[in-house]
C-alpha cells in the first residue's frame, strides 16, 4: 500500500509506456495506445516491443531503457511468464507507477499467488505503486489518459463528467459507464483494479476524491480485506459532499463460491457490510445497473431537503399507484399547506379533492397553464421538498415543451428538486433537455428518489467522536470466556441494568442470597468453563422455598463435582416480563466492532429480527434504527403494554459498542435474553463475555 | 351486467356512430373517427352532429334516426347534461352497444351518481351493454375499430399483437401500450372502462379471452365490487394458457383516499386481494410499467419448466451478482449435471471451477465458438430449465450476431427458454432480432424471469373441486357469537384437535371436570355474550387444587352474576408448549371465505407473520404457503424442538376453509392461540365462532 498522493500519477501521467504494445487496436497491448490517440491524450506514448519499429504509427522502442525519458506510467501487457521481468525493467527505468494487465496470478490459484506476491514485493520495495495484476486498467476521460483495454470505449464514445467509477471487476466498471453514456451522462474516471494486490480499489477511490469536480462515485467490490482506506475515503467524500454508491457482491453461498471467497457465518457477514456502509454514508445497491440508476438525481445539484415528496399527475391512476408505492417504501409523502390548497382551488375550481397525490385531471388538456401555475404553488409550499411529476400520456394538445420549461423555471427559482416519470421517451426528452431527471417507470422514479433521500440522510449523520467509556477492567484469567458473574459485573460497570443476583461459593451464601431476593429465584452454575449452562442442565427455575434452594444447590454441586469444576453458583431473582430481546457485540476481523440489537430468546437466529450497528454511534441513531425492527411496536407498547424504557436500551447499545472500542481484550458480549419487564424496564438475565485471543508475535 | 357474448360487438362493430362527432381530430368526439380512418377500420362510420354536414370528410348525420342502418356501436361524446338524451336516442335507434365517453357522473359525487344510475337503468332495461361513463373507450387494433379518444395513438402507432390491455383507468391502459410499442411489441385489444357502471372491466376481460390469439392480458383495477366475472375470466385464462398480469391499486391509506375508496381494515383487505389473485392464477404487480415488463417472456412461447435457472456470462462479477440476486429472490439456481461439467471442461480446458454461475471468462474473446458450444451443452442438461446470459460488454472481437444466432438455434432445438441481459442496446438488438427476450439490467432480467416462473407455477395449480365437509350444525341461538364451548364443539366436529375441557353449569360439574383432567387447569367464563373473557378478567390460570378451583368458580360466578349472565364456565386443561399460532377464517364481503394461518398470540396484528388463502385449497398448497412464514423453521423444529404436526395443521386449515364454504351461517372463526405443544401436536386453546348476519330482504 502506498500513500494515495502518489496515485494521481495513474490519472495524470506525462508519459505512458506500454510493454507488449501491439498494432492491433483490439488486442490488450493495442487498445490503450489506440484509445489515448483517439481520445486526445496529449502526453508522450511509448510503445515497447522488441519485434517492431512502429506501432499504430508511433515509434516503437525495443525496451524501456531505450526511451528518451523516464516513463511516468508503465502498462504491462505481456504474459504472466514475462511479467516479472517487465516489472523489474519498469522499476529500473524509473517508472512512477505501473498498471499490470497481465493475468494468470492470484486469480488462478497457489502458484499464481506466489508469483503475484513476488512481483508486488518488488514494486513495493522500489516504492512504485502497482495496479493489478489482472487489471483492465484505469481511464481519465478529461485528459485522454486511457490505460485500459476494455472493448467498451470502442462501442460507446466517452465524455468527461463529474462521475468516477472504481471497481475490482473490469465488466462492472464499464457496465455502469455504458448505461450512463447511453443516457447522455459523462464520467471522468474509471478504474478496474483486478486483483488489488498492491494498490486497492479503496485507495484509488481516495485518489479520485482529490478531484473537486467529482460529485458521484460508483464502487464495485467483491472482497474487502481491510477498511482503513475505505473509511478515509468515505469520510473525505462526506466532507466534500460527494456521494458513494456501492455494490458489494458475494452475499449468497453460490455468489461467494463463485467469487472464490470463504463461506460460513454468511448472513451475518453481509449484514456487517450493510452496517458498515450505513455508518460511513455509503449507499449499497444490489445490481450493477443500479449503480448508475440514480445518477441524474445525484447530479441535479438539488438537495432532497427533509424528503417530503409530492406526486402530481394528470392521471388519477398514476397518483394512486405512487401513493401506494410511497407508503410501501416508507417514503414521506408531503401534506399540502392550507395556503397551497386554497391557491390550487383558485386555479382549479372545478376539481375534486385537492391532496397529495395531486390530480391535475384532463383539465390539463384544456388549460396547459395549470401545469406551471400548480408547480409554482407547490414549490412555494414549505411542507414540500421534492416534486415528482407523472406524465402518463402527452401529445397533441399538451404543450410538453412548455411544461418542461415551467418545471425548470420552478426548480431554478425555488431550488427544489423536480423529477418526471412517464412511458413516452419523446415526452421525457423535453424534460431531459431542461436538466430535469426523468425515468420511464413511476415507481422506479420514486424508488430512486427514495435512495437519494435516504443517502442524503446517511451523509448528514454526524459520526460521534469521543468514546464515553474508559477501558473496562477484565478479570485476571486466561480462559476464553468470563464466568456469568464476571460478565454481569462488566455490564454493571457499563451502567447496564442486570438481574439482582449473588455469586455463591457455598450453601450458606446461597441461602443468604435467597433471603435477600424477593419472590422466586433461579439457581445456575457459574463457571467460565461452562458458558452454556442449560445444555448441561445446570439451571434450576422457580425456587420458592429454602428447601427447594438446598435441593437445587446440592444437585448442582454434585453435577459440577462430576464435571470437575468448583461449586460456584449464581442465585438470581426470577423475573417475568413481556418480551425477551437480545443485545450483543462482537469484533469482526475486517470491519471491527459490531453491535447487535433485536428480538431475543431461543429463536434469535431463526426469526432474524435484529439489526447491526458499527460503533461509535449515538442513542438517537439506535432509536432511529430500532424502528426497522418488526418488534418495534412491541417495544413502544401495544395492547395495553407499558412502553419499554427505550432510552435505557439505546444507551446500553451505545455503551456496549464503546466498550469494545475501549477494551481490546473483549472479543464479544452476548446478552440474551434481556427481559423487557411488564413495567417497561430492561434487565439483563444472562450475560456472556468472551476474551479476545492474545495477539501472537507472528501476526505482528 | 350482460352476457359477455354480446360484448364482442364492442370489438367487432359493423358500424360505429359517434354522437358529438367533431372535425378536430384532437377532440374527444373527433379522435375515434380520426383513428378509425387512419388505422384501417373497414366498417361504416357515422358522425352524428346536428350542426355539421361533414365531419373529417365523412357525411355527418343530424341524429341517429337519420342513419341508413341501425348502428352496431354508438359512442357518446357529449356533455353529461346531454348524455341521458343521447342514451335514449341510442336505445331507440337499435344500438347493439354503447360507449359513453362523457364524464361528470359517479366520479364527481352524489348528483353524478344518481344521473349515472338513471342512464344505466335505461340501457339495462333495453338490454344494451354500456361501457362507461367516463370511459376512454376500447380499441381493436386488428380491425381498426378504435372507439377511444386517447392521445397516445397519435404519438405511437399501433400494431396488432397477442396482448389485451383492460383497465379501469385510461392512463393505465395506454402507459403499458406505450412501453410495449416502444419495445416493438404489438397489442390487439385495449379497453379503458371508466366508471364500470354497467359493463365491468372483468366482463371485458372475459370477452377478450374469447380470442384464441390472445396470449397475455394486462389488467389494471382500482376497485373490485364483485368477483364472478373475474373468477370466470381467470378460470378461462388458465384453461387456455393465457397469463393475466394485474395491478390492483389503492393499497395505501393515501392511495385509497386518492382513489376515493373506503378506509379501514386496510392491510388485511389488500392481503385478501393477494390471496385471491394467487388462488386464481393472476400475477400481481405494483407499478403500471411492471404490467408490461415481462411481456417478452410471456410471448416467448417457451415454458420455464421447473424453473431451474443457469446464469452464464463472460464476466465473473455478473455471475456473482446474479447468484446473489437469485438467492435473495428464492430462485432455484440449477446444479449442472456431471455430463455437462465434463463437456464444458472439454471445451474450456484452461478454466477454473465450472459451476452455476458459469464464467466463460475473457476466453470468449479468443474463441467465440465457446458461446454456442457451451449453450448446446447447457440446453442438453435436464437439470437446467432456463438459461440466462449476461452480456456485460461486447464489441470488436465478439461475434455478437453469431452469439444471437447460436442462442436462437439452441432454444429452438431444445425448446428451452433463453434470455439475455446487458447494458449495450446495440448488443441486445442482435438477440432481440432472433426473438430472444432481452433486458438492460441483470437483476431486472432475473426478477422478471422469477415472475414468469412463479406465474407459471400459479397457473399449474389445480383448484380443488369438492368440498369435503358437510354443512356444520350451528347451535340454535340468534346471538352474533357462539359461546366458547359451542365454538370448540364445531371445531371438534371438523376434526380439529381442541384442548381437553368441560362446560360446567355448576360447581359439582366443575369439580368432576377437575378430577378428570391431569395437571393444572384453567377456569374461564363461557358465554356467547362475553367473547373476550380476558378483558373482563374472567380467566383463572394455574389451578392446581380443589380449593383453588372452588375459589375461582365462586369468583367467576359472582362476576357473571354482576354482569347478569348465567354461571356457565369452562374448565380446561392448562397446556404448555413451544409456540402459539393462529388459525382463522372469515367471509370477505367481496372475495368470499378467507383462511388465515400464522404466528399467533397477543402480538398477531403487530408482528404480521401470517398468510391468507382463499378456499378451496389443498393441504399441499397450505404446506407450500407455510414456507413463506418467518416462523416456518420453528414449525419444522429447530434447536432440539420436535417438528410440529404439519399435516394436522394443513388439514385443519383446509377444513376451516371448507367449513365456511359449506356453512353460510358462519361469519368467522378465530382460533387464537392454537398451541404447538412440546411434542409437536396442535391443540386449540381458545375458539370463537361468529354467526353471519341474516340476509335482509332488501339485499335480495
Amino acid at each position: 500500500m502506498s500513500s494515495h498522493f502518489s496515485l494521481q500519477g495513474f490519472f495524470h501521467p506525462a508519459s505512458v509506456a506500454i510493454i507488449g504494445a501491439k498494432d492491433d487496436p483490439n488486442s490488450v497491448g493495442g487498445r490503450p495506445i489506440f484509445y489515448m490517440r483517439r481520445y486526445g491524450y496529449t502526453g508522450r506514448i511509448y510503445p515497447v516491443n522488441p519485434k517492431r519499429v512502429h506501432v499504430q504509427q508511433l515509434t516503437c522502442f525495443p525496451n524501456l531503457n531505450s526511451l528518451p525519458e523516464q516513463p511516468d506510467l508503465v502498462i504491462i501487457a505481456v504474459s504472466a511468464e514475462r511479467a516479472l521481468t517487465a516489472v523489474e525493467d519498469a522499476v529500473r527505468a524509473g517508472a512512477k507507477s505501473i498498471i499490470m494487465m497481465s493475468s494468470g496470478f492470484g486469480e488462478t490459484g497457489e502458484a499464481g499467488r506466489a508469483l503475484e506476491q513476488k512481483i508486488i514485493r518488488m514494486a513495493q520495495a522500489a516504492g512504485v505503486p502497482l495496479i493489478g495484476p489482472n487489471a483492465q486498467g484505469i481511464a481519465n476521460f478529461s485528459n485522454g489518459a486511457i490505460a485500459n483495454f476494455s472493448t467498451m470505449f470502442m462501442e460507446i464514445e466517452p465524455e468527461d463528467g463529474p462521475i468516477a467509477i472504481v471497481s475490482q471487476s473490469g465488466a462492472a466498471s464499464v457496465m455502469p459507464y455504458a448505461l450512463l453514456r447511453q443516457r447522455g451522462i459523462g464520467a471522468r474516471y474509471l478504474a478496474a483494479t483486478g486483483n488489488d494486490a498492491d494498490i486497492t480499489s479503496s485507495e484509488l477511490l481516495l485518489a479520485v476524491l482529490e478531484d473537486p469536480e467529482i460529485k458521484l462515485v460508483l464502487l464495485y467490490l467483491e472482497s474487502i480485506r481491510e477498511t482503513t482506506a475505505l473509511a478515509s475515503a468515505a469520510e473525505k467524500a462526506r466532507r466534500k459532499g460527494v456521494a458513494i454508491v456501492a455494490l458489494k457482491s458475494g452475499t449468497s453461498s453460490r455468489g461467494i463460491s463463485a467469487a472464490s471467497s470463504h463461506t460460513g457465518a454468511l448472513a451475518t457477514e453481509d449484514a456487517v457490510v450493510d452496517a458498515y456502509f450505513r455508518r460511513h454514508g455509503i449507499y449499497r445497491v444490489s445490481d450493477i445497473s443500479e449503480l448508475a440508476a440514480a445518477a441524474e438525481l445525484y447530479l441535479s445539484g438539488r438537495s432532497p431537503g427533509k424528503g417530503r415528496v409530492l406526486t402530481m399527475s394528470h392521471s388519477g391512476a398514476v397518483g394512486v399507484v405512487c401513493a401506494d408505492a410511497a407508503e410501501q417504501m416508507g417514503m414521506d409523502f408531503a401534506d399540502l399547506s392550507d395556503d397551497t390548497v386554497c391557491g390550487l382551488r383558485d386555479i382549479m375550481p372545478a376539481f375534486g379533492a385537492i391532496h397529495n397525490p395531486l390530480d391535475l385531471t384532463a383539465g390539463l388538456l384544456s388549460d396547459g397553464s395549470l401545469f406551471g401555475r400548480a408547480l409554482e404553488l407547490l414549490c412555494d409550499d414549505s411542507n414540500i421538498d421534492v416534486i415528482h411529476i407523472g406524465m402518463p400520456v402527452a401529445g397533441p394538445g399538451y404543450d410538453v415543451n412548455g411544461f418542461a420549461q415551467a418545471a425548470r423555471a420552478a426548480s431554478d427559482r425555488s431550488g427544489k428538486l423536480i423529477l418526471v416519470s412517464g412511458p413516452q421517451l419523446s415526452v421525457l426528452d423535453h424534460f431531459k433537455t431542461q436538466g430535469i431527471p426523468t425515468y420511464q417507470g413511476d415507481v422506479e422514479a420514486l424508488g430512486l428518489l427514495h435512495q437519494y433521500i435516504q443517502h442524503h440522510r446517511l451523509l448528514q449523520q454526524q459520526i460521534p467522536q469521543a468514546v464515553t467509556v474508559t477501558e473496562l477492567a477484565m478479570p485476571a484469567t486466561t480462559l476464553p470466556c468470563l464466568s456469568e458473574a464476571d460478565s454481569l459485573k462488566l455490564m454493571t460497570d457499563l451502567g447496564i441494568p442486570v438481574v439482582q443476583h449473588a455469586r455463591c461459593h457455598d450453601l450458606d451464601r446461597a441461602l443468604t442470597a435467597f433471603s435477600q431476593i424477593e419472590g422466586k429465584v433461579v439457581l445456575k452454575a457459574c463457571s467460565p468453563e461452562i458458558p452454556h449452562k442449560s445444555e448441561y442442565n445446570l439451571v434450576w427455575l422457580g425456587i420458592e422455598s429454602q428447601e427447594a434452594l438446598v435441593e437445587a444447590f446440592n444437585a448442582c454441586h454434585i453435577k459440577l463435582r462430576q464435571l470437575g469444576f468448583p461449586a460456584d453458583v449464581i442465585v438470581a431473582r426470577q423475573e417475568s416480563g413481556r418480551r425477551e430481546i437480545v443485545l450483543g457485540a462482537r469484533r469482526d476481523p475486517v470491519f471491527g466492532p459490531v453491535v447487535l440489537i433485536g428480538d431475543g430468546g431461543k429463536y434469535l437466529e431463526v426469526l432474524k429480527d435484529y439489526l447491526l450497528l458499527t460503533p461509535p454511534f449515538t442513542a438517537v441513531e439506535v432509536l432511529d434504527a430500532l424502528q426497522q425492527l418488526r418488534i418495534w411496536p412491541i417495544l413502544q407498547g401495544v395492547r395495553g403494554d407499558q412502553p419499554a424504557n427505550l432510552q435505557r436500551l439505546c444507551e446500553a447499545a451505545v455503551q456496549l459498542g464503546n466498550s469494545l472500542i475501549a477494551t481490546p481484550a473483549i472479543e464479544s458480549v452476548d446478552l440474551n435474553p434481556v427481559l423487557i419487564r411488564h413495567d417497561g424496564e430492561l434487565v439483563v438475565l444472562d450475560a456472556l463475555v468472551t476474551r479476545a485471543p492474545e495477539p501472537t508475535n507472528s501476526d505482528n
